[in-house]
């Protein structure tokens, strides 16, 4: 026994020898193998190992409980039963060597395991209910581009160049406008389908597939088919959104440049009116104006959308979309255009991104997109958009809709790799105690911790994207052929859809990076073979978080934009009215808390949606309102709101994010109230409590410092996310099940 | 004013005319202005901001300050002066629209910005002898390893196949070989350079340029030469270490297998003992049994260290190592070795890892690596360790020397994503307050706390990696010939190391994977630029986190020894004497509280080494003591030892944590007592602080909960590590420098 893990130093085998003295114990006969001096050999050992595990396997197995037990059933094998006594004092030794239970006589036996069967996965809620109703609007486009991705044309193809691969892509693109799909958005009288909801549907099933195809296709037909049909004039829409949508013209939209890229408003490239040739000379005035990152541009792209600060009768009227022809027919750049290929990328490596250097490149007056400026006959800038501001935010406004885009295909990739990673979790083996089959990767409570809250949040973020999506819905048919000018009575809508759409964009691609990565490293070894997809998503949906605006310049619109809602609520209230407001609030705060800081850590009240809302809501408004004040006290102060706001912006984007992560678990609350059938609700809630809780958790210092929770509430919630993480446990296969990632796509993955 | 921002919708025009008609200004002049029903057209708008913008240039700027100010300035420019109770009045109705300070003037002007110097980067501190300092061992093989990977035969080449990229990598290979590098470590008799830390500092200097080079070096000469160097007997290394150390003998480290990665012990496949033929016969018994994501094995290896259950005398012995060739000199499969090839990877495209299948391969008793089992002429199993489990963790504890060096070479890849990320960041420039210079990326608070705390997190590992170094040769050192038998007095320094190299491989493996990933994005669409280096960075080093032992199962690692020595220092004690322990800690705990967890918030408090130490220490000690109470409470109640730690797996994994982060500041301050100069130490000082202070931070809710921390103290905290951030800024370029990354290793990047 002593010996049995081969680890007794020198004074372990003094201390032994004084508990078999102490214990009364025979000391003479065990005295050759506890000597310090003079330890027994290995061959010795070995020899006494051998021989107790042969008289071992004779003995019952239910007398192999302990090491203690199995020896005295081996001594009265052979006829000699020890005292009372006796029995005591080996078990004390025993403990005091710390080897009671069965694991240490498991170690005397063969490694090999039994095997088990894989538990029981079958949905406890009707599957096709959950993924209809998870599934977002226009299922039927969804539908028919699950089963295009499956019929044959699209297949991945290991080991290509990048130019071939930038090829196939293009080859892809062109099977997807062909089958109209790229011009699902445009108005039917430009060749287009009228249905912006399928053309969303469309781009979020492509990103179960191929990322660089989803990226061209977001290009061609979201970014410069969009542009000309949100920033032109029926002229541009005639002329160019037929051949747009079906790929005959190939196009770019270059806003970024080297060194301007989150910060459209500076960037330096020049569109000069000339007013006598009625024409307009766009320039790359410097290096760093050049644009830069333009997908498309490398390779296919023959017309692009160029913003620039433009200039009429001398004056700069800020930026301004014009169109500049960068490529002839025979795919060669024209005169004065410079096209520069941004050569591999981390990934995206099938989109040909590139960029374009402009010298004095002369258009026609009317390749200005003119929706909301425009220049006369007679050479004068006239705009409906009497602010310069204005003019420049409603321009950007079309960025929107790439917002809303970007964050339904992060949300793509999140369940791709969930579900590879669920599935197996749920299948893979490893470790088990002794004797035991191993245990399923999946009943670890730390790969639970790992992919169970991001499952839970990956659903939450789903109805808060689909919601985003309807509200910009219905804010595209309601603006449509809008000259802009009766938009400025929904300037209060406008600027919630394009907060809502900044945060959640930012929201849902961290989410994905986040998610895929832990996907990957919960998937070992296997999660780093190419065939698993993780190598593709991680690499290809790495610059979402970037793309469509950098996420952390995103999050600061979001915190300006709440700043400016309660400056309109609140904003006649000067700084001594806000701070006697934040006193009043306080006041209300402290009620509040008698509700939501209360001691209850019942299961109840721990996955009561009201408890949930209310302590996301707290969060949210009181750092807003502490953002506010700090803010407020610095431009009082002197500082320009600018540097007011830089000097918080630690304090700004929290606050951004706790108003995020609120709207998120109100979408998913009310989507609860929608719920279709009970066994959907039932699970719904489970995932909205993991939700809500483990979004509770991760900013529990938060909660314990305002007082909104004391410690045992703290602890509590940590627990209860532990236990929500086993319950949904055993359906978590059906639970990414219904997120119906396309078969076809986790093709030769073990995923499938 | 009022149409200033363009966005004025018709309940503010309302509020206007109230407040104008409050204020007594006489009502009728702006009437049409602010008429809801019928707002100004754009076009009269337009006119008039021409005209206010016209008016305005001829405005002193020091009069610009706000719009009433300049209002007032071209009204008085016409001779008209408003009374004071009219100027009291535009100032409420400018404070109420928040239209107040300059920012509202600037946006009438153009946004051309003035361009600024960047500010001084001169480091404050002597910068050679910080980049020795943080060196670590062997200063000379390094900077003879940066000069060979910048003459010119290191050139990373694009857009290369991944046939060519991985015969570049085996060239590579070579010329390291010939150059004497890979034999470094083993024994001068047997050809090598008997430089073990000269071997370690070439891995980790490697690690600065291709991290498939790194890999494919360490899996030839340290996992295959070094199993056969740690595992054989002389006759193994005159016969086989010469040729490994000069590649003439490309071999393959063959332990995982398919369905049997981290958890060796089961590992399937077989080596049967025959002794009529005195051989072994290696088979793969199950698919799922082959070897798995084995380097070198699809393209290069010709001998392959295969660990197999090994059975002589018809028992079963458990894992031990065989020697069998795979490939011929021509390249082919032997017979009986199938060879397959994993194909593309997430990354390491340079490696050729394959999965060997054996069917029945014979190969001569000698073939056994057998320093610590072997077979004798009678074909009789022997060993100098006794207990199999022991034997197991001898043989595995070769891995330890792969620990250490992937620790070392993720440090390496965080140095060159840290130097490029700071160094742009502290060039490029975005946003700005309106007239002024765009501020630069690293001057926003946001941006600082997303380098600058890896940043000082990066020191602290660099220094408990060094230490860890230095214990790791001190052991090789010690253990140089042993038979095994004597170290058994040294299980508990043998265990100590093995336990800090899992722990700091797991933290600096994610703290790898993590800052990467924060570079690449801090540095937008250029860090996802390939040039820039992120990423290859991510993609290579993405695997580190998983091979040579996943992390999460290193951290149980650590967690388990943590539970050994506490149970060897108080295993005497029982359930009850546990229980009984833990009181008396708690007494113990409150006294120590009584110090660290006083509410002082002074700067001096938060930035005392004793302070950091003391909260880590004791964070460490009670999830320790809380860890070990859960367990003993659910082994008692009649759990395997494997299941009570499975059931507690979330706090062991936060315990082991703990222990790693308290480890990693000792070795911080440690290094800061052995400080050259008081320039080097003043800046180790503060990093210190903001590695101790932003760990502490990030688990606040834990300290709160505890108790330790009262919340000003927390927000004190918070408050600190912006500070501390905002300090190390104007040095950040120097302390990235005396990472000492070598230019080579950056050219063609914006971190150059």
């Amino acid at each position: 026994m002593a010996w049995a893990d081969g680890e007794l130093a020198s004074e372990e085998l003094e201390q032994l020898r004084d508990q078999i003295r102490g214990a009364g114990l025979p000391e003479g006969a065990l005295a050759e193998w506890l000597d310090p001096g003079a330890p027994p050999s290995a061959e010795r050992l070995l020899h006494l190992l051998d021989e107790v595990r042969w008289r071992a396997a004779e003995v019952l197995p239910e007398r192999r409980r302990s090491l203690t037990e199995l020896g005295i059933a081996i001594a009265e094998a052979d006829g000699e039963y020890p005292t009372r006594e006796e029995r005591a004092a080996i078990l004390r030794i025993e403990e005091a060597l710390g080897l009671g239970g069965p694991d240490a006589v498991a170690t005397l036996f063969d490694p090999a395991r039994p095997i088990a069967p894989l538990p029981d996965v079958r949905p406890r809620f009707d599957r096709d209910a959950m993924a209809g109703f998870i599934g977002g609007p226009a299922p039927e486009t969804r539908r028919r581009v699950c089963a295009l991705l499956a019929d044959g044309r699209f297949e991945t193809v290991a080991g290509l160049s990048t130019a071939e691969y930038r090829a196939l892509v293009s080859e892809w693109c062109r099977v997807l406008a062909d089958e109209g799909l790229g011009a699902l958005g445009y108005p039917a009288e430009f060749g287009g389908g009228g249905d912006p909801a399928s053309f969303i549907a469309t781009f979020e099933t492509l990103a179960y597939f191929d990322l660089s195809l989803l990226t061209k296709f977001g290009v061609q037909f979201g970014l410069f088919g969009g542009s000309i049909h949100q920033l032109g004039s029926r002229r541009h829409h005639e002329k160019y959104l037929r051949d747009a949508g079906t790929l005959a013209l190939p196009g770019c939209f270059a806003m970024s440049e080297t060194l301007h890229g989150s910060n459209v408003y500076d960037i330096q490239t020049t569109a000069v009116y000339d007013p006598g040739a009625h024409e307009i000379v766009v320039h790359t005035p410097v290096p760093g104006a050049r644009k830069d990152y333009i997908g498309n541009a490398a390779r296919d792209g023959r017309l692009a959308t160029v913003f620039a600060q433009l200039e009429v009768e001398g004056e700069g009227r800020g930026v301004h979309a014009v169109l500049v022809p960068i490529r002839g027919e025979d795919g060669k750049p024209l005169s004065g255009v410079t096209i520069e290929d941004c050569g591999e990328k981390l990934g995206l490596n099938g989109v040909d991104n590139g960029r374009l250097t402009f010298d004095r490149v002369r258009v026609p007056r009317e390749n200005l997109l003119d929706r909301f400026a425009s220049i006369d006959d007679e050479g004068a800038y006239r705009s409906p958009i009497a602010s310069p501001a204005r003019r420049f935010f409603t321009m950007l406004g079309t960025l929107v809709s790439g917002r809303v885009a970007v964050g339904s295909a992060a949300l793509s990739a999140t369940k791709v790799a969930l579900t590879i990673a669920v599935r197996y979790g749920a299948r893979r083996r490893q470790f088990g105690p002794p004797g035991e089959a191993e245990r399923i990767l999946l009943d670890y409570p730390a790969h639970q911790r790992r992919l169970l809250p991001r499952l839970a949040t990956t659903y939450a973020l789903g109805f808060a994207i689909h919601d985003l999506q309807t509200e910009y819905l219905a804010a595209t048919t309601a603006g449509e052929g809008d000259s802009g000018e009766s938009e400025v009575g929904d300037a209060a809508r406008r600027r919630h859809l394009e907060a809502a759409a900044a945060g959640l964009k930012a929201c849902a691609t961290w989410h994905a990076t986040d998610t895929i990565q832990a996907c990957r490293e919960s998937c070992g070894g296997r999660g780093y073979l190419a065939n698993n997809r993780f190598a593709a998503l991680k690499a290809d949906s790495d610059v979402f978080t970037t793309f469509e605006g950098d996420n952390t310049v995103l999050m600061q619109l979001v915190a300006k934009d709440l700043l400016t809602g309660f400056r309109q609520q609140f904003g006649d209230l000067g700084a001594l009215g806000l701070a006697r407001f934040a006193a009043a609030r306080a006041g209300r705060a402290i009620a509040e808390r008698n509700w939501v800081v209360s001691r209850k850590t019942s299961e109840a009240h721990l996955r009561d949606p009201g408890f949930h809302d209310a302590v996301l809501d707290a969060r949210r408004s009181d750092l807003l309102l502490s953002l506010a004040r700090r803010v407020t006290r610095r431009i009082a102060g002197g500082m320009t709101s600018f540097d007011a706001l830089t000097d918080c912006q630690h304090h700004a984007l929290t606050a951004a994010r706790a108003h995020v992560e609120s709207e998120i678990l109100r979408s998913m609350l009310a989507a609860e109230r929608r719920t279709p059938s009970s066994g959907v609700a039932e699970w719904l809630d489970r995932l909205r409590c993991l939700y809500a809780l483990a979004t509770i958790e991760r900013d529990a210092a938060w909660f314990l410092e305002e007082g909104y929770f004391d410690p045992p509430k703290s602890r509590a919630i940590r627990r209860a996310v532990t236990a929500l993480c086993a319950e949904v446990r055993p359906q978590a296969i059906p639970l990414v099940d219904a997120f119906d990632v396309p078969p076809s796509c986790l093709e030769g993955s073990i995923g499938l």
